[in-house]
């Protein structure tokens, strides 16, 4: 339950505010994030890292000396938009290049890549590392497929010493990937957690039970099992993660390890000592050495009631890196050698966009564009709370809230493009810059996309036809399913996008509207047949079985949205 | 809720060997609690703070250099016991002094004042600062009468790092006060917190409201409001402290403030945030400089959704102290000077205690004593549930848990010394002791004392008549007038206890078992007229009305375990 919130869409960005009012002598906002409140030298790589929000200390509360340069920061358990780590790169790399540091989900992956691609177009060098330490969620032999959870402390704490000692961005890269590769987590939830502005959690787990190897967005866990005593849980903890030890007296790992016992949200302290106790325990009857525990909140996930341990198998420079000062708002250790850091001068800003002149013609298309994407606002703001039910089931739960964020950002931004005199084609171009960053998140990146890439389909300077109406829809969805990555049986929006693109392209003669409707029923009918699918890609892969029975959320706007373009359109 | 506990008994102190084992570097656990893992320079004064467990980071997270030499730790939400702060005040002085800190309430100023003047009579100086900054607790005129919430931060952090300065004990203490007379605190809360190993909370804020002004044992507030946005949450909690904010311009005060947003158990760091957004522009607004604020969790009350806004009033003397560097393991901020710090050598001990040789007449009357004391925990165990509820409604609840825990040490610690053959005597001084050790709080404080000084009236050496049975009940009950410090109609065990010991002496004739049944009538008698009294001491003080309708737990438990005295004597 959120008790101190003012808005709960404005939540996220107050949170960030409110946290550098609070650290001004490390700490600067800029847009899209925060920065160092010091200049990255001149040369030395900056390590960005970031995802969603709701997960403090992770990641805002770890800029500073020693850790990372900049976070990027989302909404609530939604990955930052392309263009906010954009901005935030450009405010905190100084020449030295760049790692991008984030948990390996679909969305961050789609976020932080968009957003790696434009700043090389520019001509700096980016690394991407994506932090795969929670065990529950794939297989050992496929480490770097699974998903991020407190392992992001590790792997971005030692990726930030070693650029603090001096490393290039090969050489902190290769650390980071290093300390990803020997870091491994697992964790229990006893109760979900609920987002700003909701009533009820995102799952809940059944009094007495526990849902074992769950995820920090609030899905849920792979398996239940009866909650033991503490003892039992530590015991759970250390044993499943010891199933992955290497073999000790190789590549320099002698049995030292770095170890993390993060509390969730509602977990308390005084528990987590109450476990730790008994870790400290068996890791010692193992043979292991503890190398500077961590027992506290880390990587949490709102008011969740869980835990995770996570264990980094350590080397020589593993460990040194490991012990290294920082000096960050919610990590300190140590002492920082004292460097003259040199106070930022100022922030980089993405500035105002121009508009281009526009006819009249296509001025008063862009007015429609308007009216269908408030449209769209209506329809998800009426729907948003199934939505989010859907995603909770196998998924995080966000897809109402980001779908509700992403088409009230898209309506307007076309308003205010509009009210500039803009045509047609910037409006769309606008409108779809906006849904990404507003929304965040898989979805609100896709989404991002089909718009700015239907707005490729018109013009600025001429009127639209019918026809362009349809090659817009069409490129929107060949934008998702270029950059998504899914196919037909993924059980996604495309399950419900590819036969909607068909059926339109059959129904099509003279009027877009009425052949969209009848495309949409098609859509409709494909969405909710993915309730017999098991869910393959993104978060839902470890809980593909759970999502059998519910249809993909995903899917279902998409059919609702294009149900509510066929309407409008033939009013 | 607590979902991690092997049993509700050990919990607190599994929890600091867990921290402890965490800590490894900055702590040792002793007998009673923490101190430092490296020795008090010789002639340096030693700052011991303590009180109860469940509110983590304080107190013994805060143990090391810059902050505290040691921390006892009671259970939860009890005070430590008078043998467990001697017992770190010995492990922690170093011929330099000892001050004593911690917050204002009856139970620690019962103990905490027995060990110092245990520890005076061998030559200890030792001085004493109640924390007491709540301002929702009594009027601004009785500042140092109030309770101590969040302010055990600020006072301990300017105490410690004055020590570390170099600072003697006079001016230790006078700085620890000068930091507590500076500051003020004021709380809300949304829920309650859970006692480890309870189902329900130990008070519940009705949805949609909050408790204004709550204490953090589970204390509700002193009345209710509706939840406004964060922002007028901030408002509120600005508006209140800065009522009493000392003239600018006077005794070196300009408008510099100490800032410190607590997070008391679930509220989250992102809520935490929302609101210091708005606090720090409300402060800006009315002129005021904020010094080094801290957002966060520091003085927690388990699970309890609340928060608290505390500011202390600086002056240069204070700011530099807050300032100061520290390295605890929940409190870190700047780089300690590098010392020699050499590591400790050994851990005082208080060894084993001596059983006097007995009589085979007492050693008869001490089994009987056992037998007593069995059913006291009986009767405790059995009315747990019912003592801690009465105890809740305007307490902290912890009533039943401290009567089971300290009639189960008492049984268990007499049955042990009549195993080792002890007389009536020695077996009842060190049931008292038990009792104390393992209840914490004021009731077990008073309980053992009433059974040391009920021991009093035996002997090892020669058997006990009717009359030594009634003499030792009225001892233990002027033992509890004398120590409590309570009159009859303050709404405490004294209500029951003063009636019981005059209708005791008018009854008893030769038997005391039919006296004592006789009495406890009176005394269950005048247990449930305290339902009429409003409480007007320790915890109660300010929620006095709250208590109207509900008899005192105390005067309840007293009539309880009377009856049953009665009862087994009788039979």
């Amino acid at each position: 339950m959120t008790y101190l919130l003012n808005s709960p869409d404005d939540f996220a960005e107050e949170a960030v505010r409110g946290l550098v009012a609070s650290h001004p002598d490390l700490l600067v906002e800029v847009p899209g994030g925060v920065a160092r409140s010091t200049q990255t030298p001149a040369g030395q790589p900056a390590l960005v890292i970031g995802g969603g929000s709701g997960h403090y200390p992770a990641f805002a509360g770890w800029v500073g000396p020693g850790m990372g340069h900049g976070a990027p920061c989302g909404k609530i358990f939604s990955s930052p938009s392309a263009s906010e780590v954009y901005s935030v790169v450009r405010n905190a790399e100084n020449g030295g290049g760049v790692i991008l540091g984030f948990g390996n989900y679909a969305g961050d992956v789609l976020h932080f890549g968009l957003a790696a691609e434009k700043l090389r177009h520019e001509g700096i060098d980016v690394r991407i590392v994506t932090v795969s330490d929670d065990i529950a969620s794939n297989t050992s032999e496929n480490h770097r497929d699974r998903r991020g959870v407190a392992g992001d402390l590790p792997v971005f704490k030692i990726a930030g010493a070693a650029i603090e000692a001096g490393a290039d961005l090969d050489e902190a890269e290769r650390l980071a990937w290093k300390a990803n590769d020997a870091t491994r987590s697992f964790g229990l939830a006893f109760e979900g957690c609920t987002l700003p502005g909701s009533d009820d959690p995102l799952f809940h787990v059944e009094k007495g039970s526990m849902g074992v190897g769950l995820g920090i967005h609030g899905e849920p866990g792979v398996r239940d099992a009866d909650i033991g005593s503490a003892a039992d849980i530590a015991d759970l903890l250390v044993d499943e993660l010891l199933a992955e030890e290497p073999p000790r007296g190789e590549d320099g790992y002698d049995g030292r390890v770095a170890v993390i016992l993060n509390g969730l949200g509602t977990v308390k302290y005084e528990e987590l000592f109450v476990v730790y106790g008994r870790i400290a325990e068996r890791l010692e009857q193992r043979g292991l050495t503890v190398v500077r525990p961590e027992v506290g909140e880390f990587v949490t996930s709102l008011d969740m009631a869980g835990l995770s341990l996570t264990l980094v198998f350590l080397d020589d420079e593993l460990e040194k890196l490991w012990l290294a000062p920082a000096e960050t708002p919610a990590y300190r250790r140590g002492s920082m050698p004292v460097v003259d850091r040199a106070p930022r001068t100022g922030t980089w800003d993405p500035g105002k966009t121009e508009i281009p002149d526009a006819s009249e013609d296509s001025r008063t298309c862009a007015q429609k564009i308007v009216a269908v994407l408030e449209r769209f606002r209506q329809v998800c703001a009426d729907n948003e709370g199934e939505l989010g039910r859907l995603d909770a089931v196998a998924g995080d739960g966000d897809h109402g809230q980001g779908m509700v964020f992403g088409s009230r950002g898209a309506a307007g931004a076309a308003r205010t493009a509009v009210d500039q005199g803009a045509g047609a084609r910037t409006t769309l171009l606008m409108a779809g810059e906006a849904w990404a960053d507003a929304a965040g998140g898989t979805s609100g990146a896709l989404w991002g996309a089909a718009l700015t890439s239907a707005g490729g389909e018109f013009s600025d300077t001429e009127g639209a036809e019918e026809r362009s109406v349809v090659d817009a829809v069409t490129a929107g969805i060949d934008a998702v399913l270029r950059l998504g990555g899914a196919e037909p049986g993924d059980k996604t929006m495309v399950d419900a996008a590819v036969p909607f693109r068909d059926a339109l392209t059959d129904a099509f003669d003279t009027d877009a509207g009425p052949a969209i409707t009848a495309a949409a029923r098609v859509a409709h009918d494909a969405a909710a047949k993915t309730a017999d699918i098991t869910a393959r890609l993104g978060r839902a892969r470890v809980l593909g079985e759970k999502s059998v029975g519910t249809p993909d959320p995903g899917a279902l706007s998409f059919a609702l949205l294009m149900t509510a373009l066929g309407e409008h359109l033939t009013r």
